[in-house]
């Protein structure tokens, strides 16, 4: 087991790590689809929706487009994500997509999100450095209860993770050297970047955060600080009392 | 009485009106100057600190200077306070002066601010609109209990209160029109500019922010949406139960 003591902040991924997106988008999206009789399947949707997800960061990451919080590119994405599954767009009301915009900003956590998540509070800043932008964060942090110290990620310092300047600014902002900070997150692209940058590594499975054929991020890819399965297992680790 | 039925956020000022900075850096600054034998008052010293505040803002607010964090300012501005009560800054070694620095991260909170933001957290979105730093602003809060949704401010916007920028950028970053967020502050000069970008204002009156004999602020200079004399009575006029 590596050694905590140094570390002062916990840094978190947000979506697939502290929230299961999935299911929180298929759900809302299925009363859309029926309503417009549209037959597709809701996590068909979501899927094509989180599939555009990557490539729009790769604009703002490759410089190609000047940075826009991500609601901008989820309400982009959402036109072409419906193209994908049969649905001409332009046959939905814009404000009626502007809303189905908003389902992002109501996802629901893993079961050990909020628990895990005040144990660790109590020795540990805590705070997402999630590519969402700060009001999408802070209203999942309010449905849900994620007790932040602070809403910190992408639109606090105007680029997308993995560019290293996430990681690096975030750790100016704080006021930390890198390794007193860990970046907790279930992909192991994110934390190889974040160790790149000096952090410390903690990598939380989430083997269905794609659903059950999932393929990806299902084992740890490299000798992260920690490995752990959940948030309340992390607290544990990290000598946070139940 | 305003409606109140339009707000979504509630956006404070901080020193002063959610925390006594006078009594917690004076009762901090006690100590010190014991240790260094030096004569003068702490709540001089304290004063002589925050007077630096202004104009120091003032350099960047009129584009003589970037942007620098807070932290940065009272740190250069330590310095000179301490030669204005006649001690010789570099007397001190620069580490003590580095930790004598944070005073400004362990402020207490007025009696009524926690319990009033508890309660106004249940309606509205609840976040600073300080002119201090991310990081102090985040160990005020984790230190005093004050539970705020999100952390903003002049560092997320890079720009000094009461420049028109910080309050028409967070809106931007909350996506809210101005008339959805109300300005919470004791000092009028600040809700005077807040209403000016279109916000609505709460004053709450700190009649001894600046000690017993304060002559500023000691009433409400315009016809503020709101004026209370603390946090709860706010949030008893917000129609926030206790």
């Amino acid at each position: 087991m590596s050694d905590s003591t140094a570390i002062q902040a916990l840094l978190f991924d947000v979506f697939g790590t502290v929230v299961d997106w999935r299911t929180s988008v298929a759900a809302q999206l299925r009363p859309f689809l029926a309503r417009h009789n549209i037959g597709a399947d809701p996590y068909d949707l979501a899927h094509a929706w989180r599939r555009k997800y990557q490539p729009a960061l790769d604009e703002i990451r490759g410089g190609r487009r000047p940075f826009v919080r991500l609601d901008v590119l989820h309400r982009e994405n959402l036109e072409s994500a419906l193209a994908d599954v049969g649905v001409d767009p332009a046959s939905i009301p814009a404000g009626e997509l502007d809303e189905l915009n908003l389902v992002w900003h109501r996802l629901d956590p893993w079961p050990d999100s909020v628990p895990g998540l005040r144990r660790l509070k109590q020795r540990f800043i805590i705070a997402p450095l999630s590519n969402g932008n700060i009001r999408l964060m802070t209203d999942v942090a309010k449905r849900a209860g994620l007790p932040w110290d602070a809403i910190l990620g992408a639109e606090v310092v105007q680029a997308y993770k993995p560019s290293h300047e996430v990681y690096q600014r975030t750790a100016d902002v704080l006021g930390m050297r890198p390794q007193e900070i860990c970046m907790v997150a279930a992909h192991n692209g994110d934390l190889a970047a974040a160790r790149q940058c000096g952090f410390r590594t903690a990598f939380v499975l989430r083997a269905t955060e794609y659903g059950p054929n999932q393929k990806t991020n299902l084992r740890a890819e490299q000798d992260w600080d920690w490995v752990v399965d959940d948030l309340e297992t992390l607290a544990t680790r990290l000598g946070c009392p139940a």
